[in-house]
């Protein structure tokens, strides 16, 4: 087992990562300041780990109230969040009470962003189990819904007081999700370790065959890089945008699909690889770094191209509305070598047409 | 005019208080860092003051889009908040965007809100309208929706950059509303100021009458008390629930009744009356103080019972899932002397339907 810590002053919380972390009462209890527990999990995970978790916190001295939410990236939404207020508000849930998020990164973003609004911010504990929530979404302390016009647009920075990634759940996972995952796992690489975007094109394999040894290396090197640029840039000031790389494209691949056609990591796969293309364009990394990215983005089995549905005019116009425009412009997080990333506003739009023209699919 | 400083490190802000203040471009332009301005009110405030604020943020270099929200506490809802969101991503506003709150405590709580969370967190500006948004709502960062099973269930504090309230606006404010900010006003005597609950006993009558020097005088003295206990204790851990004195009891008036029936200063006036009855009940200050706050409350035109229509039993429910409560325990904010309150969570319920029953409307 191997223990991250998130360093955020008074807000500080620990990263567990191991096997078998969900059914020890001793993972829950530390964090528990007593009161009520609301268990808030889909209806996917239910049935795989709702009752394993709900004993270990009754075991840690909790009273659990189960919350089940419906699955998926299109129940990321107002009334998906509505349901976690009924459920405590129903259960007579006071500001004592702490939300424990088990599942992936919808349940997360939900869950997190219900603790982080209800009575104005109670507890949670993230237990996440995709691949994605266990290296990126619920590392950092964003929440958020979905809004028919963005995703994300309506959220809030709200820390966990800890977050439990049992690699055991992984076995469950269905492979596109695992692959979604890996998708985050080499952006880290990418934009901040050319060490470990290394071990990665020679561990891909490993991976993919799930070895918990490599999903845990994977998994903590993961969180090491995206706790050390959220500890530095809790609010997303500067550094912390550039963990954004591949998701300018990405999201736009996203909303303008409508969500849930293609999975997040799968967007941020081609959008890492247009990133790198343009990064590649302007001079800033040598074309054989950009052919490494969309070679490891293959291996991962993840898209290297966008649909063909998307022209770049959409592209255009949804990046415009992106949160990480700045009053309008949209900013693009490149590479200026492999291994660090950089934000730039001030792409000529026919190098961002050339690079779409190159990465969507036929 | 009257300048305030909330102290609260980094997120420390000015109150302003005056006449005319609402037509100066100078008292926006300080507090808009660029971008668009998302001008919010409401359907009763709109035709009296929208067109004044928009020519002064124009002024001020402000690009100002108009969101109107329909009135009233009934509509302190998601769906509101939701309307805010909607045309904020129409108007393809990001977070470099500023909300401006023109109007009462409901627009405020409603925009405030809207602010905390889009895209996780935008600046934004209070110029609340109504006497009890002036001395209470619009200072100190706590914003709103309500839920059906309870008011203020889903929230979050987000301090404002600034709160500019012109007392001009009070002169087209309905008698009853300002009947029910001065019961915040009477409330803030009560909790820490002996002097200042005196002065209002001797002036009860100017104010009534919408005297703007003493209207100033009672905004400025009440916005300077709320202004200490919100710097001391931001996120309510103590200090900051002796603001709530009456509201207990005002606010299962509120729920119990239906949002509405009586408006908020209303329930709260009553509430104080009970509070101090219950005060006094317990041997914690004198019978005759609590009559002086009974006649204040009346003096102000304000209700000095609870409705016929809301039994004891009630009251005991709602209470029990309010958000003072604490792991279930129904807590009350009481006065040890005229001017100041202290917590206690330890009252005999025999007690408190005592208080019930002599402060219920026969």
């Amino acid at each position: 087992m191997a223990s991250i810590r998130v360093a955020l002053g008074e807000r500080s919380y620990p990263i567990e990562v191991g096997e078998g972390l969900i059914d020890n009462p001793a993972q829950y209890r530390a964090h528990l300041p007593g009161g009520k527990v609301a268990l808030v999990t889909s209806t996917v995970i239910a049935p795989l780990y709702l009752g394993r978790v709900a004993n270990a916190i009754q075991a840690a001295g909790g009273e659990v109230i189960e919350v089940i939410l419906p699955d998926g990236e299109e129940n990321k939404t107002w009334q998906t969040l509505n349901l976690v207020f009924d459920a405590l508000l129903a259960a007579h849930c006071d500001r004592h009470t702490t939300i424990v998020a088990l599942g992936g990164g919808v349940v997360g973003d939900v869950a997190g962003f219900a603790a982080a609004v209800y009575q104005r911010g109670i507890p949670f504990i993230q237990v996440p189990t995709t691949l994605l929530a266990q290296v990126d979404s619920s590392v950092g302390g964003k929440t958020a819904v979905n809004h028919p016009l963005g995703k994300n647009m309506v959220g809030a920075f709200h820390q966990p007081q800890a977050v439990i990634s049992d690699v055991g759940t992984l076995q469950t996972l269905p492979m596109r999700e695992l692959r979604a995952g890996l998708g985050e796992v080499i952006k880290h690489g990418a934009i901040s370790d050319p060490e470990f975007f290394a071990w990665l094109e020679a561990n891909m394999d490993r991976l993919l065959a799930r070895e918990p040894a490599a999903l845990t290396h994977a998994i903590v090197r993961s969180c090491e890089i995206k706790a050390a640029v959220v500890g530095a840039d809790e609010r997303e000031a500067g550094l912390r945008a550039t963990l954004n790389f591949g998701h300018t494209f990405g999201h736009a691949i996203e909303s303008g699909l409508g969500y849930g056609h293609w999975v997040h990591g799968e967007a941020v796969g081609a959008g890492m690889v247009m990133a790198a293309d343009l990064s590649a364009r302007l001079g800033m990394i040598p074309r054989t770094d950009a052919n490494r990215i969309r070679a490891l983005v293959a291996k991962a089995g993840l898209p290297v191209a966008g649909p063909a549905a998307l022209p770049a005019d959409r592209y255009l116009e949804l990046m415009a509305v992106d949160k990480k425009a700045a009053r309008g412009k949209i900013r693009y997080i490149l590479l200026d070598r492999l291994g660090s990333a950089v934000l730039r506003g001030d792409i000529p739009e026919p190098l961002i047409r050339a690079t779409l023209a190159d990465c969507t699919e036929a």
